[in-house]
């Protein structure tokens, strides 16, 4: 057995993605992804998946040159080659990050955010080549399934006219009513019993309006809604104490730990976060605090599967709770977050996953949902095979793309309907 | 490739001890181990190592039922089945346990002892049946030999007259000169560079000279004193004090949280513990109040090697350093500590470790420390093997003794010699 790396290749893609509006716009009609295969001596591949904007691209062909020669196994020294990759920092200051919805910007964790690919890509190869599913290098499973929840988005029945995109059969969801009627779809196609709303698109009252149609139609099932740290203080109080007895909990109402804090203290509805705390160096002031009371993990800017096992360890010693955050993934990454959500004893709350949204993939096979949850793989690596068709033709639409796609841009895209539309400022309400 | 386990077997065994000295007692003679050997259906067996004591015993064999069936590579698993193991709640409030030197007892603590032995039984045999040493299980190592301390005691130069016991040549040591030429012989046999000396066993006085002398005598080298909370705060501010500009950390000076923080916060003086913080539920509180600046793991009640990762992970979080506690251990326990460290990115001093101090093994090749170091080992596995011959022996010795042995406890061995002794109220000075 020869763990040796040989090979890695870097296919950048666009993949179709619904108008789906949040805080700062909607979504693009193609959004980049980068695809990672690990190819060792013996010639296994694994296959990994991270964003696929320029910044990360950049610093992922760097990081794949020093990879070849290193073991599939050596997931550690992962860490020390992102720390010898440079990132030239005017890419972290001022590279477009969709408005900061995932969270804080560092060179640390645009490191992080391209390692993920690389170390989802060596446990993928090193389990196929030890006959091991991904979730037993990492420990074991201690449950069959995952379990996630339906992501509602507040969205259009279609993007612009004469924006060449895809279609979806979704429809329009733009009031209460649309959200509950998305809700229903979600749950008889895919058997969620969890429900996320993505807010921060209208003003608070008619969000909340919204939050109370789905408790009325799903009562007694866990309800979150995500504004993006869109409201003040004051706002996000008004709501906690308006929906407080529905909510699983209230993810990223405003924006910051001493923000976040305050309206924890003052309503005492919990909050969860992908904004507030996005990397190791965030989690001190903010759980000393007490700001957050369940953090969405992110695999990919977290720094891989192992740091979100590490993750998960230091929230259950300090009693906050585990989840996870989803931006627009395909199936590679939806089977890491199920192997490591596998994994993970204090996981209390289904996950978020776009994955629902994504009606193209890289894989000979999509993952299911059943009952809402994603049955755990045991076969070795991540248990998914790239198909190599579908990835050549999504990698000759990143191609054929003059550029204006390949950074995903939500104010952009809203340009585009809206050539008025601006960045919103904090808190918009 | 069958990961099943099919067997189990536990040997107790009884190692001889030097009359080593701390603030409860001496070392008795022979002290209490037991060897776990786990067995896979193809025949692979792996080996681990944890206290011997009675009520480990009689919570392993139990554990080790209920391992028969599982896969050798469901280390995740082990926690479950640790939960379901009944813990006797007498067996923990009220059995000896060398006068607290281990820090709080629980049962939760006592089901992560035992689970110790049996995780690094399973990663022995997990890396043998994959080719893969235990590091590479663990992510792969980051470092290729791990420093370790000279771990000076004082102490007699033989066991009371008249006991059976093995005899060593280190000699009397039992003031500064006898610590410092102690110290000399440790550099020459080993080239350990730093060190620290267990006190709480004379006044602290005499113990500030013993370190003076250490100081003087190797200017510049990392030096630690470890009095396992024998002193108030009001003692160990002054040692503190005293020895402040010669110390890497003082270790436990005081017991308990509250303590430890007001030495802290009136001192700097960076404080280690293997006895403020034992467990993740101490955690939060002593981190939260600055008690203690690194916390010394303990693969074995830390609850393994993957634990030991993660407590890491914390410290690293909180800003907190880490190294390592020994309690007295063989050559297994020793290889098991060398992989996990090998791993830990933020390990910054040299770890503990009794084993110079042990002349019998159950190996059949001792491990070596060389320039203070112990290399890391690439061969499957930990990369030991078990002596049988030496095991049976051992376990003989385990059998024939009438129980007085069976129990490690440093009060009833003092008495042997001073039959007026009682263990010491704390703090004793």
């Amino acid at each position: 057995m020869n763990l040796t790396i040989t090979d890695v290749r870097l296919t950048p893609i666009l993949v179709a993605d619904p108008p789906l509006l949040n805080t700062q716009g909607v979504h693009q009609p193609y959004t980049p992804r980068l695809i990672v295969e690990v190819v060792t001596a013996d010639g296994i591949t694994g296959v990994g998946e991270t964003y696929g904007d320029a910044k990360y691209l950049e610093l992922a062909r760097p990081f794949a040159e020093r990879l070849k020669g290193r073991q599939v196994s050596d997931l550690n020294g992962l860490f020390t080659v992102a720390d010898q990759v440079a990132v030239d920092a005017s890419r972290v200051e001022n590279a477009v990050d969709v408005g900061g919805l995932r969270g804080v910007q560092t060179a640390d964790k645009l490191r992080l955010s391209v390692l993920s690919g690389f170390e989802v890509a060596c446990l993928d190869a090193l389990g196929k080549a030890l006959g091991l599913p991904v979730h037993a290098l990492l420990g074991g499973k201690v449950r069959d399934a995952v379990e996630y929840s339906a992501y509602l988005f507040y969205k259009w029945a279609g993007h612009p006219e004469g924006v060449p995109a895809e279609k979806d059969d979704w429809g329009a969801a733009l009031d209460p009513a649309g959200v509950v009627e998305q809700a229903r779809r979600f749950t008889e196609r895919y058997g969620f019993t969890s429900f996320k709303l993505k807010g921060g698109v209208f003003p608070p009252d008619e969000e909340i309006a919204a939050i109370k149609a789905l408790a009325e139609a799903f009562p007694g099932h866990p309800l979150r809604l995500d504004p993006n740290g869109a409201w003040s203080v004051e706002t996000s109080v008004k709501v906690a104490r308006e929906l407080g007895g529905v909510l699983e909990y209230l993810e990223d109402p405003a924006l910051g730990t001493p923000a976040m804090a305050e309206v924890a203290r003052r309503t005492g509805v919990p909050l969860a976060t992908n904004m507030c705390v996005t990397t190791f160096a965030e989690i001190k002031e903010a759980f000393t605090r007490g700001a957050v009371q369940v953090v969405l993990s992110d695999h990919h800017y977290w720094g891989g599967l192992r740091n979100t096992q590490q993750l998960a360890a230091v929230c259950r010693t300090f009693g906050v709770g585990v989840s996870m955050h989803s931006n627009t993934h395909l199936g590679i990454s939806l089977a890491a977050m199920t192997h490591v959500a596998a994994t993970v004893p204090n996981l209390h709350h289904a996950c978020d996953s776009h994955y629902p949204w994504q009606s193209e993939d890289v894989l000979t096979e999509r993952l299911a949902f059943e009952g809402g949850r994603v049955a755990v793989s045991d076969a070795p690596g991540l248990g998914v095979e790239l198909d190599h068709e579908r990835l050549a033709a999504l990698h000759q639409r990143w191609l054929d793309d003059d550029g204006t796609l390949r950074d995903r841009d939500d104010a952009a895209a809203m340009r585009v309907a809206d050539p008025e539309w601006v960045t919103p400022a904090m808190p918009r309400w």
